[in-house]
């Protein structure tokens, strides 16, 4: 996804940095994150947060638990932090973080979150570009360094081809996962979806009839 | 699939033993089914083959490759042998057995032969039949017993459920693919259709625009 910038990005969320914390600032909170929120619970991060329809949701459907939207585009995290702001104010549980999803362990200390989310993340279709996937093994070395041991990866897609390499890239690395958190057909398997929060880009690939992917694997 | 018994079948079989080899037979040829073909080459066996079309059209597309139709059925295999046989005569590479895909090392030794194809085969659904599934570990074990080191084992179904059951299974046996070898969307993805031959399911299921799921994995 490549937004448009607008103008009033940057200075809101120059405004706004308690909310959406800047990269510089996040790294300094490495280790103090749960100061940042209301309750100290459980911290969940999606990487790509985009325009945040589904950590939003998250965030109001489980008020036990802490969640973090990451997102590198400045734009899409001003338009993400500013609806969930406009439409909410400041949700005890809900904060973004601009920055870069390489390197998470840069902001965050070994189990210092529970969880992460990959949502619809870019395919990076060329050979030459799979070390930008985020399942790529560089990625996930990243996200063990984050989770606790045995910790979760959630991972969402439309792409056949970025869902077969995940697979494989998750295997290889020695992440496993169990038929139950394992759909091809997302929305056809009413098991696996229940409690689902589709993110912008899934009622849209959803529409045009073509099935979601998902695999919880862990380490 | 199960077909109506039909009253042919038998007596058929019994006069073509050459061609479709009965269970008791088959097992006294462990260690020496090559002297079943015209040439000494490599055998690869389907299990499960049905009414015969992937063998007898795989047969007809490799001469250099041996192979062996296995089917429990006793309709089935009369259906494809008598097929292939009214058609073509008794082809030098292809072969029957009749017999139970349970214990497929009880008819070859270790390394006789060297590859596996599993297509469409019964999903059964349900969680007490999870041991009746070919993908279930014991059927693992019993390729395993056959192939040599790194033996491949091709699989292909719509089935969802088994296909997602299969991928966990075959993981968790220490099982091994790549993405090359592996696909959601088999007659969508054109560098992995090439040279795919049909079987009458997948032209049924492909006729309802239902995906077709492929793997090729290796101990």
């Amino acid at each position: 996804m490549h937004l448009r910038s607008k103008p009033w990005a940057a200075p809101w969320l120059a405004e706004h940095t308690d909310l959406v914390i800047p990269q510089d600032q996040a790294t300094q909170l490495k280790g103090h994150w749960s100061q940042q929120f209301d309750q100290e619970q459980p911290i969940q991060v999606e990487i790509g947060s985009g325009k945040g329809q589904f950590i939003m949701e998250m965030a109001l459907a489980h008020p036990e638990i802490n969640y973090i939207g990451m997102e590198i585009q400045e734009t899409a995290v001003a338009i993400a932090a500013r609806k969930s702001f406009d439409r909410l104010g400041k949700l005890p549980n809900l904060r973004y973080l601009f920055g870069n999803g390489n390197g998470v362990e840069t902001y965050f200390e070994l189990g210092e979150i529970q969880k992460i989310y990959l949502n619809f993340s870019d395919p990076w279709p060329k050979t030459r570009h799979e070390s930008r996937r985020l399942t790529y093994k560089s990625f996930l070395k990243s996200y063990e360094a984050v989770l606790p041991a045995g910790g979760e990866v959630e991972f969402k897609t439309d792409n056949r081809h970025l869902f077969e390499y995940s697979i494989v890239s998750f295997m290889d690395y020695g992440m496993r996962w169990q038929p139950e958190d394992f759909t091809l057909d997302l929305h056809a398997d009413e098991a696996k979806v229940a409690g689902n929060i589709q993110t912008e880009y899934e009622e849209k690939f959803l529409a045009l009839g073509q099935p979601i992917y998902k695999i919880k694997a862990h380490f």
